[in-house]
């Protein structure tokens, strides 16, 4: 069996931060918001519902430990949690820490505001940060 | 113990479709897309990851379902499921069946494309026609 691979396009817009049970963690290169990607390690699955019960329960675990986690560590206003995928098919959730203050609030942050990448240095100690945020969950 | 309340924004821009087990099952008045939206009928929570154990696993079972249900019904090309709530606190997941050629595709739907209400009867019958769809998860 193949191993799975990630999305090119989910290896082009993000770092990534850490494998947890089964989905690997990526953080959005997009520094408007704290902008988070689980994206689960089956193969040829783009539903939600197309997971084996037992790894649809570990995902919904990972998306609400994180997102609580997140959303303590940066003091979110509201937590936006969402699968969408109609660009990139493979199963992938956004987790978007909100506050009232960013650049799109309180509107969806789609179709909304331009991308501003990363300082490199600024990714890579916030990569570090919440790698030691969910360190105890791997 | 005060009764579980719609939020009134909720009431303004959707129909009642059918009460499942833990959610209420509504039918946004926008004629762009089928999009639906689930409410667990639980009160003051705001994030998934606040709701009991319990409450969560069913919610997971009713968005699965019903998404699964809606994408074959309508032939989705791709179901966007998503828990904002910026604007309306009150925790409550889109459901959105998405099409090549809907107003949006391939873009999410949020800041995109304006409202277009039902036409009453329209929508009087897409209600009914979700509710036989779905009377068997009640």
């Amino acid at each position: 069996m193949k191993e799975f691979k990630l999305h090119p396009r989910l290896i082009k817009d993000t770092f990534h931060i850490i494998d947890l049970k089964l989905s690997r963690l990526l953080l959005m290169n997009d520094s408007n918001y704290p902008w988070f990607i689980l994206v689960p390690t089956r193969k040829n699955i783009t539903e939600l519902y197309e997971l084996e019960k037992k790894d649809r329960l570990e995902l919904n675990s990972e998306i609400d430990t994180v997102s609580k986690k997140l959303s303590i560590h940066f003091n979110a206003k509201k937590m936006n949690i969402a699968a969408l995928g109609n660009i990139v098919p493979q199963l992938h959730i956004h987790i978007i820490v909100r506050k009232k203050n960013d650049a799109a609030w309180p509107n969806p942050v789609w179709n909304n505001t331009d991308t501003i990448p990363y300082k490199e240095s600024f990714s890579f100690k916030l990569v570090k940060d919440i790698r030691r945020l969910l360190g105890d969950l791997i």
